[in-house]
């Protein structure tokens, strides 16, 4: 799954994310936040129940990083209005793939909103996520971006055969 | 001005927030504070620097009093919260016209997805907002919602013109 999305209320909450003219920075921690306590309640928590594996393309994590540093709104704040939404649904695995701000944001062909705000925040985005993984070892794991998708592969699932 | 709403951002957030079949509590409790600080920065604080006086029919005391006590999430969580968003832009006087629930409910010609929660909601609310006034007396002033309009306007102006 990927969020911002992943339900029907959250796909109408990326659509203002990505695509609004005027975001105000807390109104983009709510809005992340919404569509991600809807995931969460909706979707994520199910499947747990059911025994599922669940794989998402982001996390509450981005929102520490790009919101609570890069928009210097304040880490621990957005950690917690998060995590009330959550509920208790944390991803036990974070893989950060570490790749050059600007040799990231070049490979954007159409940057959206957030991507359009350039190789500075995107290095502030970069800091915050090696201080979680330095905060958190063993949930945030930092993978090399410059290695072969079929090594970044392997060590993904060498850490998910780890005991958590 | 309402809210949600007043800005091209609330005015969708809106529509997401009465009109979504399935909107989670702290969904919803992340956009209503996510329309909020869209239009306390965007809207009352620039009218607020050109000296003009704001109305605003509701503000973030209504989500103190549904989703931090009607639905149970926390009135201060929801409290700090919207208070992270508004930024210092805090309402001075909150009326809240006090009706019974049965009867405000019955005047609700095609009620709302919130509308539809019910009397024993509606009283949690009415209960919250007696609370908060008792709380900020001279922030939050209630109002008998039985009295003729022009006696309610009359009490408006003599507390409009008290002193802050």
């Amino acid at each position: 799954m990927r969020e911002p999305g992943g339900t029907p209320l959250g796909e109408s909450v990326r659509q203002l994310l990505l695509d609004s003219e005027q975001v105000e920075p807390w109104a983009e921690v709510f809005l992340f936040a919404a569509q991600r306590a809807q995931l969460a309640n909706e979707v994520i928590a199910p499947a747990l129940d059911r025994g599922a594996w669940v794989i998402s393309d982001r996390t509450y994590y981005s929102s520490i990083a790009y919101q609570g540093r890069a928009r210097g709104l304040g880490e621990e704040r957005v950690r917690q209005i998060n995590e009330y939404g959550l509920a208790g649904v944390i991803p036990e695995r974070v893989f950060v793939i570490e790749v050059d701000p600007g040799v990231a944001l070049g490979r954007q062909s159409r940057p959206d909103r957030i991507g359009r705000e350039g190789v500075r925040f995107q290095s502030e985005v970069h800091a915050a996520y090696r201080d979680l993984a330095a905060i958190e070892p063993d949930r945030v794991i930092l993978l090399d971006g410059t290695l072969p998708v079929h090594d970044l592969v392997s060590r993904i699932m060498e850490v998910l055969g780890e005991p958590i």
